[in-house]
């Protein structure tokens, strides 16, 4: 059994979405950003750097991982599934996840944090990380007109990539012509693990207002 | 034979360092970022993000591999060194790598962006990376508190970590009673290994100014 402690953010969706692909069984933990749950010294213990998601793998000792790129990569290699085993398969994975984690994320999480919850508003920062934004995934884009995943076969860095991707609109990014991309993303939300791994932890915020002021907490 | 494109930047000496620490042999190409050189098609083909480092593994079918984190765990694999083969050491090593590729490198990139390259000085953002740089700093310090190195023995999770640390002050960021830092870093510093792959490549500019005008390139 493993423990995972996360939230409804694409980083967070990147561990749902893994352990329900590779069907391991996983206690929900889901941790109230804005009440600050994850700086509490028992969170910090499993992530010292305050952040979600993270997990526990009881069958492996307890054993804590936290970054979302590690836990991808610690789940797929525990099952042997989602990455493949030769090294330049792998390592193919491991640069699209790489680029998901330094680049795509970090860039749309800049994007939401200026354009949602920043107290100040900063036009020329907003614009900075919408275009960023938009042309990492027109780095997808390109990619994805020669092949149907980011790397071989469906693969953790497919999920990384989508968890983010998939949220443009949230973010404010214009997606218009990057049709390769809008068919990769059709084509993994129509998964049923994805579906599943994208519900957790279920919602309780009804709006757009609400979810802002949660995603607040993530500021701190 | 390894082709390693890269320039004097953290991310490009993550690179360096770690070809330097398994004693490959590597032909440097730098890469003139203020030209434009990492947009260029003959480049794209071997980094579709258009980003240095990136390098080609000739003995190995002329494999090209991008990121920063993918290329120091791909040449750490390739030899056996920098990371251990058992799952959990293994794991350690890509989550404090992971931290750097999804926390260190983007916050202090972002602080260098607003402290030093971007066209409009907005105090709010340059605080926030800031800060921001000041905390992720603040977790290694308590990590090397209790550890030497951050995932047992030295790794490319430190060397990954310390080339984005050690700029600490030409991004700005006060590090003063972060002791264990300090002294993991300096350490770190020591190593000659160490000492010529940040010498890669050899800096043609001799003061700030010119430091600062060559790294806008970086922005486009």
């Amino acid at each position: 059994m493993i423990d995972l402690y996360t939230a409804a953010t694409p980083n967070g969706w990147k561990a749902s979405i893994t352990l329900e692909e590779l069907g391991l069984p996983y206690e929900l933990h889901a941790i109230d950003l804005s009440s600050g749950a994850q700086k509490e010294p028992w969170f910090t213990a499993i992530n010292p750097n305050g952040r979600i998601p993270a997990i526990v793998d009881r069958g492996n000792g307890d054993f804590a991982v936290f970054e979302s790129g590690a836990i991808m990569l610690y789940l797929a290699d525990k099952v042997g599934r989602l990455i493949p085993s030769d090294p330049k398969g792998r390592s193919r994975v491991i640069q699209w996840l790489m680029f998901q984690m330094g680049g795509l994320g970090p860039m749309m999480g800049q994007a939401n944090v200026f354009n949602r919850y920043f107290p100040e508003r900063l036009p020329a920062a907003i614009d900075r990380y919408l275009r960023e934004s938009r042309r990492l995934l027109e780095v997808l884009d390109r990619h994805l007109a020669a092949h149907e995943y980011l790397a071989g076969d469906y693969s953790i860095a497919d999920i990384a990539n989508w968890s983010w991707a998939h949220t443009h609109e949230w973010t404010g990014v214009d997606i218009s012509g990057l049709d390769h991309l809008t068919r990769w993303m059709d084509q993994i939300a129509a998964r049923p693990a994805v579906e599943r791994g994208r519900a957790i932890p279920p919602r309780e915020e009804d709006n757009d207002e609400a979810r802002v002021e949660k995603a607040r907490g993530m500021l701190v």
